[in-house]
């Protein structure tokens, strides 16, 4: 297969939906979300009761529907599928996104139905996504075959992959919530044809991808997963989430989309080998993703930390220490430089801890000059109480912070991200001010590790381009 | 010291606040507070320039205020302070919270000072929290040292101690937001008198305490806390954040709190010793504290797990695998139970995928009845758009999920976590809707290591009590 063929999921020009229903579920909310997203003047749906539905005719079988269609999205009962392609197969239509669930996931009787699809599929010479999924994701051009929130159609550079659909969907839910936003996305399901290997290949000549995150369960192929990865990474990272990594979560696996997971430690080492950033959890990967999403890749492991608070300090020195980072003292010319405006109490070293001396812009421009500090951390905490006073008098937060996207551009090839600590009002606050640039995080350790993070991919991409 | 002594700190008869100031800073904000909460007819004001404030007159001197009160608030500037202490101690005043900063944090000078107030106040037999600390507050008579929102003024069962004013205010901003309420906080600073130790032994008698989650840079005493500890956890769990875990990170409290933190080993080896619930970051802090606040003790460590996402369920199986918890089928009973009304495709087992059957209440029920679990963690996951459009049209989510609190009372003796993932509309949705005693968590991984930590701290307990 060669990426056009995948490009017809991402870039359709007429689309079929099979299992159009006026009852609630997916047959009833993507042919309306179709028409939100202005997708309804190339669409065409079927269900043998035919009439009407959100204002669009419905046809009472495939073989009626025109021509100029080159994807169907199929949503009826598993048993139904099989007679379904074989419409579509006899229609000429190549490309199918199989959504209904019920097959391999379910055990021995869905398994022969799936065999039963892949046979009618082979025939057809028909490309597949699915089953047991929920399709694909396309910001560039507004394209969706799931209920999708307005908000996650803000273009983005990430690309998501997903074996659950239910997965695709709370990633989708969350991100912007996040400031992270999607180029596109692709749940996979149980694997029928398109699996993770070609979609990395995809993502990897997709212009408007810059990094991919992943969920999964287990490789379709370890070897061309191993290919594939080692790859992409060269040119983008890929941040995974795996589940599976004990043979209970594997069990767990099986009979959610079929897959069958190997053992962890394989993928461990396969993952340090090709670069992959592996997450620990579901926050990670949506964190971690913020980070190598905005940010360029540090040049060596130096952290810069700069605080109002001694004990985020030190928690992010630890996390640091233990991720593999270093914590030196800012160069003599920077604590030349602060100390002239700073208070006698104040210590001038990193952590930078600058206290109530009113010096949060002045340390934090600093640092982020340092030619001795590689990636920087701005820690901000303010007692919420005197936030909502100095709101109500009018007082600008940024003439405590600075603008934070300013000082970032300083050093543009280093590394800037904000950790906020508090109050959710206050980091709403934060996070709009800081712009889109300035990843803006809620956790010291969470921030350390995404840095530290960032800091191995770019080591790991040093030593392969040597 | 008794905890009479400590009580004073908390149940004040008159205030007296030193350092009152017309200009921003705490010296114009705690007296605001004072008034706030009606507790301005038991303070008084000292500046020198006298005049007034808030409506309160400012005396010129401490000499001048009237005799009834027993606690002072200091805010003058570091070299101020023992001056003040003197007139204070002349006064008869035996409790002083010192929140100057500018002391054994700052280095060699500020030591020497520090050593200077520690004579003043072992002169006049007085008693301190501080300095460079933030005081107390305190739910049960809205008493605080502190600006203070007023959503932190819910009583609840959480004692607080931190070393750090910045960190026990970031905590009192956050807590809420997690439907985390506390009985009292306390703020210690650099320590000079009251520690730690003798605020643990304060807290296991406070009946408005529950449980108790501290920030720890390093002990005042290792033997002494050890002690205390040991006598506290069997009534009350202790939860403790605590950095200084690298010689990095301990330089960093050296010049925060003026501790020595001492190898960490030691502490680690201490806190299994004494049934203490370390944990890891900020996040966990908050996040255990939530399920450690509300939920009855495991009676073992078997965890069921219901689900609407099966990537979700496999996530949560790997973490409680990995963190020592065990996630067996549910026993035959159940499954029967289950079955009888569960569709042809789902896999009757645990973690108990219900994907799109509408059953989720009645699996939820049944495996919070189930004998052979012990705990309970309900997963909830749903496409943010279909939410949005069941609002719309008056759909309540309690008829898919049931009333969960009521699930809950089922077994009240079993621990019951619920995970919602998604959308933070969909999270406040169920975070009010699942009420008071059951939290409501945002990370299936999280959520695991929560109910892993209960676990210990039971078995713990279990095996103390022999």
């Amino acid at each position: 297969m060669n990426t056009t063929d995948i490009s017809t999921f991402f870039y359709p020009r007429g689309v079929v939906l099979v299992g159009a229903r006026r009852t609630p579920g997916f047959g009833f909310g993507v042919p309306m979300m179709f028409k939100e997203k202005g997708w309804d003047d190339r669409l065409y749906l079927v269900n043998p009761k035919g009439g009407e539905m959100h204002g669009m005719h419905v046809y009472k079988r495939v073989s009626e529907v025109p021509d100029a269609l080159d994807l169907a999205i199929v949503i009826v009962p598993a048993p139904s599928v099989p007679g379904v392609l074989e419409e579509l197969g006899s229609k000429g239509i190549r490309h199918v996104i199989i959504e209904s669930a019920g097959f391999a996931e379910t055990g021995d009787k869905g398994r022969v139905l799936q065999d039963e699809v892949k046979r009618i599929l082979l025939k057809h010479g028909m490309r597949a996504i699915g089953p047991n999924c929920v399709g694909i994701v396309n910001t560039d051009n507004s394209f969706t075959t799931t209920e999708t929130i307005e908000e996650a159609f803000t273009p983005g550079n990430v690309a998501i992959i997903a074996q659950s659909g239910v997965f695709g969907n709370i990633l989708l839910d969350k991100l912007h919530l996040r400031g992270v936003f999607i180029s596109k996305a692709v749940t996979l399901g149980n694997r029928i044809d398109v699996n993770e290997i070609e979609m990395l290949d995809y993502f990897h000549q997709d212009k408007a991808t810059r990094l991919v995150m992943m969920y999964l369960e287990g490789a379709a192929d370890g070897k061309r997963l191993t290919d594939a990865l080692s790859k992409i990474s060269i040119d983008k990272p890929v941040l995974v989430l795996k589940s599976g990594r004990t043979p209970q979560g594997m069990a767990a696996t099986v009979s959610h989309t079929g897959s069958l997971s190997g053992e962890d430690s394989l993928y461990a080492g396969m993952f340090v080998q090709t670069g992959v950033t592996r997450v620990e959890s579901l926050d990670e990967l949506v964190e971690f993703t913020g980070v190598f999403a905005s940010q360029p890749l540090p040049k060596g492991p130096r952290l810069g930390i700069v605080t109002g608070s001694g004990s985020m300090g030190a928690l992010a020195t630890d996390t640091a220490i233990t991720s593999g980072l270093e914590v030196p003292p800012p160069s003599l010319s920077v604590v030349d430089e602060i100390k002239k405006s700073a208070p006698e109490w104040m210590n001038v070293k990193n952590p930078l801890d600058v206290g109530p001396s009113g010096l949060f812009k002045e340390a934090l421009s600093a640092m982020v000059k340092d030619p001795e500090i590689d990636m920087v951390m701005a820690i901000l905490t303010f007692p919420h109480k005197i936030f909502r006073e100095f709101l109500t008098i009018g007082i600008d937060m940024q003439d405590m912070y600075g603008h934070i996207d300013a000082i970032g551009k300083l050093s543009p090839d280093k590394p800037l991200v904000v950790c906020v600590v508090g109050h959710d009002e206050f980091s709403s606050y934060i996070s709009e001010s800081a712009g889109p640039d300035i990843p803006v995080l809620h956790s010291p350790e969470m921030t350390v590790k995404a840095l530290a993070a960032l800091w191995r991919y770019s080591q790991w991409k040093k030593k392969i381009l040597g």
